[in-house]
């Protein structure tokens, strides 16, 4: 009996996923949250399927650990590779980044083309495709692995000449494909989101999957009774960081992402899990 | 005792320490290889010092079980971050690539100005800094980290305007400072040597750790009495190589590093050693 107090896991490769979070920490703020984000094996999106699923098996016992009612894959490629796989073999209810994020992108469109982008693992995937066509086989998504926009973002370059002709390489064939909609599908992207924009046009809306998780996250434990209705009490620990490389980089940058002070994250050895 | 007829075991994070052991098979082409890369964890460039050394420990414990007459760390972060620590643990030799390239960079030198360019991990540890003013304290070294340069290659972006953008940002202050000398220190690098000798100009020198590193390799061997002096026989395996996730990428990329054609890699759970 899963219990309403108990808190939701969130995990990622690295702290991209920390925007997952600012978007539920927004959308329901009673609720707990443990993050989990595993920057000692960072990234995934330029690893196998195999590789991923192990890792992030290793990640969801791990969060089992600490009772969550829920998890939430806050990872593209986690969730394009790991997620119906890790959907089998356990008991609570987890829901990934890129389910939301194709429904979001499919009712946007109005001409039916909707462009993705993500790392190369989630664009060889086809999951996004796959998902948009189970709405409607009528939908032409075309993908687009864009392997240089987590390092620019991580190296700071967010407003950036550098970043601008990266960004123009990549996304030329998805204008010129006359998309109206564009997903972005690594949880580092929206932090580029002005660039991206600026390049694709008035035209295209963006699709954040972030956002969208957070609302479906919402829903879902609506409809299963398990939303927190009440702030947690002073001193409850409401949000849990844990990452499995030392933790001073992590809370320089995971501070830089998300308002709330991130003061503290603990090391985990997620190998034995 | 160790035997001239075991084979050298050399690992790296991933694939760019390949460009040492085409170093090795060329200045001593008798010798068996056992080759680790850890494409499951790669990078180490941006991890901390206690998860570097955590995983090069697992891969020496695995190189170890094939009884190799010595390890090559040829990791430039992994040579800063763990062998000392690694030459404490195990009984039979073991070099890394910063040494050799730090001497050399000590020899090439006039005007006693060294650059050095690598990974975040490997500049904060200070190491070639330490060897080189432990060869003479008047030497001044300035070291710059270069996150961007490895995804770059990685991209393939071995010739670009963008790569030379990026490379004249990180070179500037080193041009600046008058140095004569260059430790590429990464192994990465040598694959963008043209680009960052077209910056550098052609009053400095580069130095290449992973020739370095072979040479010395070699003279180590000889002393011991383990230089292998005869070619092993037909099917006796000569040079194998290992990696962490799986192999297909793998053979790829190192096929075009390395002539000697690459047709098979095996695929290691390494977080069990």
């Amino acid at each position: 009996m899963l219990s309403k107090e108990a808190p939701i896991g969130v995990f990622d490769s690295g702290i991209g996923g920390l925007t997952v979070v600012r978007e539920i920490m927004r959308q329901i703020p009673n609720e707990k949250i443990v993050y989990f984000g595993d920057t000692a094996r960072v990234p995934y999106g330029s690893k196998s399927k195999e590789t991923v699923t192990r890792f992030s098996r290793q990640i969801v016992h791990f969060l089992e650990s600490h009772n969550v009612k829920t998890i939430v894959v806050a990872c593209n490629t986690a969730s394009a590779y790991a997620l119906n796989e890790l959907e089998k073999e356990i008991d609570i209810p987890i829901i990934g980044v890129v389910k939301p994020g194709a429904k979001a992108a499919f009712q946007t469109t109005k001409n039916g083309k909707i462009g993705v982008i993500a790392t190369e693992a989630t664009i060889n995937s086809k999951i996004y495709s796959q998902y948009i066509k189970e709405l409607s086989p009528d939908m032409t998504v075309i993908g687009k692995a864009c392997p240089l926009f987590v390092p620019l973002v991580e190296e700071g370059l967010l407003q950036d000449p550098v970043t601008d002709e990266i960004a123009r390489r990549y996304l030329t064939e998805l204008i010129d494909l006359d998309i109206d909609t564009l997903i972005l599908g690594c949880t580092h992207y929206p932090l580029i989101r002005s660039t991206v924009a600026k390049i694709m046009g008035e035209k295209v809306t963006l699709v954040n999957p972030a956002y969208e998780t957070a609302r479906e996250l919402k829903e879902m434990l609506t409809a299963k009774g398990l939303l927190q209705m009440e702030a947690p009490g002073l001193g409850s620990n409401q949000y849990q960081f844990y990452v499995s490389d030392t933790t001073d980089k992590f809370i320089r940058f995971a501070n830089s992402i998300i308002k709330y002070g991130i003061l503290s994250a603990k090391q985990v050895n997620i190998e034995e899990y």
